[in-house]
């Protein structure tokens, strides 16, 4: 371990060996973590070439179990995104391409920071339940298209252990450990096929574009060289996606969407990221034949209908589409108005995501409980004209929750201008392995 | 921590209260050893400034006890070389600077790598003892104005534990924490000045001059921050010093040098590093003052009095300098002859080192015992002239020692040419607080 440590130190690429020496003896606690923190540190300085990666990312995935999906017909896609603020596209697409033929045998991840995740959210459906035994889950999947559970299967241990770690020894930032981190999980799941949506904004991981289009590069290129088919959209989060951010109120967002109600901008990403995994799932010859197809069955509501089939297969009550006063509610709902007059230039994603945080929306430590029903609701979006006093915003909390610390900080992350701002472009980018389309 | 990390590795430089927060932390186990790990190899690539590396070694020296000498009269002079092969001149410039009244309380260590250390140098000495209780030694200093003894003292906890994980975590070389280490040592045992000796060449740490440099210059500031007078030589350590290579054989060579009786190199080097210790100590008013003192000492036989003295009064056999066969004797004695005729142009002291520890006289792992009669003498150095078949070295082992493998190394690590080789400067530069010398 010491030889590697000095090598990757000195710059050089280490070899196949070397790599899964690492993860083996680390995983199973033969290499201590003092020498596993040099290296990430180490690493940071001198970066891992995409050939390292692919080989740590297929030796993090080969730590734990690999799903077999094969008894399940047709390509199994996955969809991923990078997280941000408001981002309840998982809700929507995987109903979505089912809705297409296409396969989703899905397993999602529970939040930490600005909100839940996809299981969190999910969860705030009465009755909904996120854990299956395998042959269930892809009984399931057989039967109405689509599952979505919790990470069951003892998938890349490597992975949870050197994240740990990554986390509390300031390792975290690089490009190859993360893609690698991601990967590994997405491999290891099983699907065929995988969609990315790398978010890139002052929500997002990925700060500026050339980060989020390194990073999308790296893992498209994980993807291929493990021989599934692998595209990311790389999309803004400078705004928080959608109007809602919490849990119980993206899920209403998410059905808002589904029946042709839900705001531009998350209806617009859903669709697309749904035609794309059309498009993988081979449904359709073209990604543009991807994104009428998907359209129609949003317009014709059979999308809608394999989310209420969705919702029924996993136990939740299937009526939250008809009444969605029987999600979970928060107390008190409070308005924030507009200070002075003109247009919505800026809304801080990552000031928002942190105001939900503090609502109980999201974890702080993982041990954290999450309180379901509360969040933000943004009325006005970049681009929209307000007059002085016109309700901007919504904070939905309960008691002890801070309501009053999270309404300045809702206030402040909007920044309201005299000129009509510039519209920002919702997605930026689709990288594929054969090119990159720059939007 | 989590934050120093990051800014550690973002390259800002640390404040008093956050190094003396990690060292405080680390010591008491309160910071985990992979926190320890990662900030160690940011330092690595981002450095320590000037002003971190002195609170750093203040930290590391303030982590365990500070030795009180004060009840010894006089300026109390240190000596440390920063390790090299064939290094005995501890045996020699304590007697040396003791006999012109520098009172010397030194605690030396053990070795590990090449040879022993002073510590097991002196007790190839029959009888020598290197413990003591703190009165007994300071009693001692004040009875005859010199006592070497292991440490005893609870010295610089902090840099021990941090150096221990920089052995296993490739963190070793940088300047300051190299420095920082020497120091806190240094700075702790209590002396009230310092000469360093900084060996520079392929049997040294520092393999070049500007390394070597750099490291005298950090150690220099670091010993006049901390209001103590320091100076380094920096020294040549291409070829090993003097001619033997040991612990027994050692002690008589040093014997030999207070005799006026060995090797030219040895003795220049001993006569100077004795000479700024006397300087030092207030006993000279210039360095070459001091010169002459301790030359006329060599001379005169007070060195070799006061050698005398000092190996009877920690209860060693002073039989020893008329009888030198009374340390301990090895049962082969190999003689090594020229494969060819022509100039000795190199004897590489990193081989004759490896050879020596192979042979036993050094330790591979703190845990070895040593052959105190193992080594290596060296009958020709750099530039002396040989015939085909004539004797250059002599390797001393005893059974079981893999003598035949160490006789290929002794014999590789000298290159003979035809062309007389230039000299190279035993002592390269001399560097104080206020200026530096370049030789």
């Amino acid at each position: 371990m010491y030889d590697i440590i000095l090598k990757k130190r000195e710059g050089k690429e280490l070899t196949k060996k070397e790599i899964e020496f690492f993860i083996d003896g680390y995983t199973r606690n033969e290499i201590p973590d003092y020498q596993a923190a040099a290296l990430l540190m180490a690493i940071y300085f001198k970066g891992l070439t995409k050939k390292e990666t692919f080989i740590l990312t297929d030796a993090m995935r080969n730590s734990g179990d690999n799903v077999d999906l094969t008894s399940i017909a047709g390509i199994k896609v996955d969809k991923h995104s990078t997280g941000g603020v408001g981002d309840k596209t998982t809700l929507i697409v995987g109903p979505l391409a089912a809705s297409c033929g296409v396969p989703i045998a899905k397993m999602s991840g529970r939040g930490l920071g600005f909100t839940g995740g996809t299981i969190d959210k999910l969860e705030a459906i009465p009755g909904f339940k996120t854990v299956m035994k395998q042959q269930e889950f892809i009984d399931t999947v057989n039967t109405i298209g689509i599952a979505v559970i919790g990470q069951t299967a003892h998938i890349a241990p490597a992975d949870k252990k050197l994240y740990a770690l990554r986390d509390v020894t300031a390792t975290i930032d690089n490009m190859g450990l993360i893609s690698g981190s991601i990967m590994s999980k997405k491999l290891a799941s099983g699907s065929d096929a995988i969609v990315l949506d790398v978010k890139c904004g002052s929500g997002a991981f990925m700060k500026d574009f050339d980060s989020a289009r390194r990073l999308a590069d790296y893992m498209v290129e994980i993807g291929h060289s493990a021989g599934k088919k692998t595209a990311a959209f790389i999309t803004d989060m400078d705004q928080p996606l959608g109007r809602a951010v919490g849990n119980a109120i993206e899920v209403k967002e998410a059905i808002d969407v589904l029946k042709g109600e839900g705001p531009d901008d998350i209806t617009d990403l859903s669709l697309k990221l749904a035609a794309y995994m059309v498009f993988l799932g081979g449904k359709s010859n073209t990604y543009n034949e991807g994104i009428c197809m998907v359209q129609k069955n949003l317009k014709n509501y059979k999308a809608l209908e394999k989310f209420v089939e969705f919702v029924e297969a996993q136990g939740g009550n299937k009526r939250i589409i008809e009444d969605v006063n029987i999600l979970p509610q928060a107390d008190h709902k409070v308005e924030i108005s507009a200070k002075n007059e003109g247009y919505i230039k800026k809304i801080r994603a990552d000031s928002i995501g942190r105001a939900a945080m503090i609502l109980g929306a999201g974890r702080q430590k993982k041990e954290d409980d999450i309180d379901l029903s509360a969040g933000i609701l943004l009325h006005k979006k970049i681009g929209d004209n307000v007059t002085k006093g016109e309700i901007i915003a919504e904070v939905h909390g309960n008691e002890d929750n801070g309501i009053k610390e999270v309404l300045e900080m809702v206030r402040d992350a909007y920044k309201i201008c005299k000129d009509k701002p510039k519209k920002t472009k919702l997605i930026k980018a689709l990288i594929t392995s054969e090119n990159e389309k720059i939007y």
